[in-house]
């Protein structure tokens, strides 16, 4: 159980003078109570005294009672032809929870436009026009708070039961490393990078010698994220790839050695940065350095990046991915995520980092 | 070239006298573009007069090119450290197009609560309060008309154009219906339905003599949807189940020899129940008997359900799919997808329905 997250949010919630925060999204009820919803029909009402309350599905309330932390649990009947409108019966759940409370701060998720996908990621159930309905409905439009913002600040830091689950997707992430390390040879299908884009898409065209096969590997376990990338060689590199990959690498594990609480994130951006542009490819390293992630694959903080004067703190998760790509030779990154400890910093799940 | 839709869609508007609809949930970008987003930064403003414009990162610019019916593309620099932010980038395109025309009706996706991923479903970008400031910035929020139940309706009819694609989808949905006939054997680990519920969670358990193995499959292709289940039998049915399972591959082709232009929803749902409730298993159908898909796993037009009056139309495509649980027993279920025709019905990419 992650009771160090419960007393964490209520001191945050309390100096922020929130009542309450109601949540939808599958990753923030998570984040609050430890069951990671099959789909996007739970609202959990995490208030600053008493219990939070998990309404929920009845065809889910199996799971939901044997993952929440420490939440009471309500369900409605749902799915069958004869149950009642949801919407209606999730009103009436709020409003029994709201009974007798003279909460004035309610926060919402008015502004998570970036999510995670749910446990069954097929359609995804998000918030939108009719939950605020219900909300205004329930709480008063006046005393609703968009706790967008609020949220994200408190899932920076993870507790050492969230950095356990992380960790946990990290090392299931290197079995598909490991396989792909296997699989890329000379005829094997597979994409070719050849400049930076945040999504590659998957082809059929097939390996040549020489050519870079590049893996970015997003794994979700329990609802917690990783984000890993490794390169490639199908056959031999030739020496320019050897050269540049190892500038590279040590770009990687110089930021990651910059590292520590209080220091900039621009500082290790710039470590890695500084490498690259004495080695001449400047230009070639088009993007950030890093990212935040944990409860979704991407989270705004903290952001490794040129100009971002944020603090590293103990406790923060973040990606350190440098890459450099030229459209003749490859694109080449290699990606690990990285805990901020009290003295420096740990990579989660480590990886070799062999390119054939 | 989905040139039907274009027209179809400027109808509409016209009729509910919509200047422009401005969308940003891939499905709708896609229903009314031919572009499925890669992820969910894409937007699109479809005009009643003059060409429809799409805002597309231009790390995806290519492939809009390429997919794009007969819109604009216009692009900003994304995915870069140097790039600008990414708001104003879009407040900046969305201004251009707007400028020099008077709209005082924009249409904006206020209200889906349910969505379909995008190309790459690692994460999804969706409208929030962000999108809504812009969108009120630009356009002035007395202009903004939430137009979610308008583009529910203009898609519950697909042109043939769309009912190509989603036949494709579950033509290839049966090469995975086949991987399971042949591989739901005694000891083959799967999970074993024994109740309703809307989201199945597979686990280890094995198989053992006469128990089912229940398969629901969604695929998506090029962004349309199909939605089947199928029921194997490890080893051989018993008696009862033989007996239940003909009950529901009856139930099934009788609602759907019911489906035709003009008629309700509701008399395709008595069908099926009508006969399972003379077999004596009402109350084991807890279900509807199927709802709308195509531009996402699940459509809210039509519903076939008790008590829905709305009529079916030619171009619906929708599922039918009864089921019968019983713990002791086992769960079956058969599902389709179907298109009305203008004289009847046919089944999308028929497959059998042998219970082993």
């Amino acid at each position: 159980m992650n009771e160090l997250r419960i007393e964490q949010m209520r001191k945050a919630m309390e100096k922020e003078r929130y009542d309450a925060i109601v949540c939808r999204l599958p990753e923030n009820v998570l984040f609050l109570s430890g069951y990671w919803p099959l789909c996007g029909w739970v609202y959990l009402v995490f208030p600053l005294e008493g219990e939070p309350v998990c309404i929920v599905p009845d065809t889910e309330e199996k799971e939901a009672l044997s993952e929440l932390w420490a939440a009471r649990c309500t369900s409605y009947q749902f799915g069958v032809h004869y149950a009642g409108n949801q919407e209606e019966e999730i009103r009436k759940a709020l409003k029994e929870i709201k009974e007798g409370k003279s909460w004035k701060r309610i926060g919402y998720e008015g502004n998570f436009e970036s999510i995670a996908p749910a446990w069954n990621a097929a359609e995804l159930y998000i918030p939108a026009a009719g939950t605020l309905s219900i909300l205004n409905d329930v709480f008063g439009e006046e005393n609703l708070i968009d706790a967008t913002e609020f949220i994200n600040k408190e899932r920076a830091c993870k507790t050492p039961y969230e950095i356990e689950k992380i960790k946990v997707a990290n090392e299931i992430s290197n079995m598909g490393l490991r396989v792909f390390a296997e699989k890329v040879q000379i005829g094997v299908a597979a994409e070719t990078a050849v400049a930076y884009r945040p999504m590659e898409i998957t082809t059929r065209r097939r390996l040549g010698p020489s050519q870079i096969a590049l893996l970015e590997l997003a794994v979700v376990v329990d609802g917690y994220w990783c984000d890993r990338t490794r390169a490639r060689i199908a056959g031999k590199p030739t020496d320019a790839q050897n050269k540049v990959y190892q500038v590279v690498k040590q770009a990687q594990e110089k930021a990651i050695s910059r590292i520590a609480p209080g220091v900039k994130a621009s500082e290790a951006d710039e470590a890695a940065r500084c490498l690259i542009r004495e080695a001449g490819y400047e230009k070639e390293f088009v993007h950030i350095t890093g990212h935040g992630l944990g409860f979704r694959y991407h989270e705004p903080l903290p952001t490794i990046a040129p100009g971002n004067d944020l603090l590293f703190e103990a406790g923060m998760v973040h990606t350190v991915e440098p890459g450099i790509y030229f459209p003749a030779l490859g694109g080449l990154r290699i990606e690990d995520n990285i805990l901020v400890t009290e003295n420096g910093s740990e990579v989660l799940g480590p990886f070799t980092k062999e390119l054939c």
